[in-house]
């Protein structure tokens, strides 16, 4: 490994553990008026759900985006950990019986296993709702104007036209809704899986105030790193190793499934994660060596096993 | 029916009709980029949840308690239609076989059985999602202070300590996840249907920027009144009519659920709706005849049939 290798690791398991702990602190500072009683088995779900593991990549890109622009690391931590319950929400509704129907998620039973439907339904809704409480936090930054762009660009990256969107869509090329509808792979994941990470990256280019040519720039290195990210994880589902992956492999194929893979072929999609780090890499010039982290982040998502 | 009567009648059906023709735009129009697919399925399925229908209380207490500050309607519609977008999620998400598995709302199928369970939680996840978009927006209040206050209160209001943590508490009594434990009616209610009522009343003062007293004075009617709702919801399900509810009646006892009917009687809970009216009443005396609509809403809340 070389230096910048170790030195990335470092700090990608920095942000994980500094993620770990702020969302813990959330969870059990959740506030709450004293005349509330505290529902102790919806906080419960919600901390089983969000805290133990995973790699924090998207709190990761805003940590690291807001770097660029030397954002207060608090500030990024507290907006990181508000975009990190969009994305445990969106894990426990996807993996319901009535949705993609998944027992296990990071090599542990999901959710509705370990806990009922009716909680995992419950704890969902409750982690979206308070990334909006946490999004809006005085501590993000004195500007109010600022805090509400966060706030807002979260609920378009997260609703209709991103996160939530792209997960119909995806449904409904399974066929599930009557016969299979035509899929446009690419246009899909910009939103299903693509949205959240962009959010990730320019969720520091709103924090940094940056100029427009900035925002844009990160605007456009989110994108590629999406789609790489994307196309990473149809290939793991292909090639990857089930016990690194916490998770069944082979899935995409059982669903009769549109990947990246099932329309660029192996090759054609290795290649094109070539193509996005390129693009990915050019974004980021303007930065100069102040990228470079953002430049192995992308490297990171398109090489990882898991 | 005296002049007031007719008077309030109105006023409320006006806001209903206002309300349900920007809610219709709202989801027409959902700000999607060009290169986003338009997931028509997915906002077809909160069309069928969020319009038709309703009559829109919570908007019409986000209006009236604006108007006590000379608020633009316009701004106050807006906002109402937000706290609108929560209310049908959760009903959505509370009617899901998982939760309290209804067939029907308001005298029609109820989403999952009018398309499918899947969609249910999606369409559910993405009005939550779009409420947070709606409540940012720049024509609510020039300042964005306000705003911002305005968001994180009605993600307090919808989250752990309101809505969503008053539903766990529920299901819990009713012994959905083991022993039935034990409720206390009043303080869950008061976050389960209540914090979104009492969002209504002091979304008024917020966007009025109004004294602390006002406020509280907001907050006061806003607790009293979702008592009350509560109360009536109860007495509905014991005495109501099912064909003008739309909904079975009946269903409380099937559940052998804690009201506040079964802990107060019927003739207790009467009593109580008084109490609660005159504690409103008392709340508002400091807005004199501003106070009338919001007087005339408590008791029409306390008396309805459905």
């Amino acid at each position: 490994m070389t230096g910048t290798a170790i030195d990335f690791s470092k700090r990608l398991d920095q942000t994980a553990e500094d993620t770990e702990a702020l969302l813990a602190r959330l969870l059990a500072d959740a506030p709450l008026p004293d005349e509330i009683v505290r529902p102790k088995r919806l906080i419960e779900a919600m901390r089983y759900s969000s805290l133990g593991g995973g790699k924090r990549l998207r709190p990761f890109l805003v940590v690291e985006s807001a770097a660029a622009f030397g954002v207060a690391r608090e500030a990024a931590l507290l907006a990181g950990a508000a975009l990190e319950c969009i994305h445990c929400y969106s894990l426990i509704h996807d993996d319901l019986p009535a949705m993609d129907n998944s027992d296990l998620r990071r090599g542990r039973p999901t959710l509705h296993k370990a806990y009922d439907d009716a909680t995992a339904i419950l704890a969902g809704d409750a982690l979206l709702t308070l990334a909006f409480d946490i999004i809006t936090r005085d501590e993000i930054h004195k500007d109010a104007n600022v805090r509400l762009l966060l706030t807002r660009a979260l609920a378009r990256a997260a609703g209709i036209g991103g996160m939530a969107g792209g997960q119909m869509l995806d449904l409904a090329g399974e066929g599930r809704f009557g016969d299979r509808e035509p899929v446009d792979v690419a246009r899909l994941q910009q939103m299903k899986t693509g949205a959240l990470l962009r959010y990730g990256c320019i969720a520091g280019a709103i924090l940094g105030q940056s100029s427009q040519k900035e925002y844009q720039a990160l605007d456009d290195y989110g994108r590629a790193l999406g789609e790489a990210f994307q196309i990473a994880d149809d290939l793991l589902d292909v090639e990857g190793d089930a016990t690194a992956l916490g998770k069944q492999t082979g899935q995409d194929a059982a669903l009769g499934k549109t990947t990246f893979v099932t329309q660029l072929g192996i090759e054609g999609a290795k290649k094109r994660v070539g193509d996005l780090l390129a693009r990915a890499d050019a974004a980021l010039s303007i930065f100069g060596a102040k990228g470079d982290v953002l430049r192995a982040a992308a490297r990171f998502v398109a090489d990882r096993k898991n």
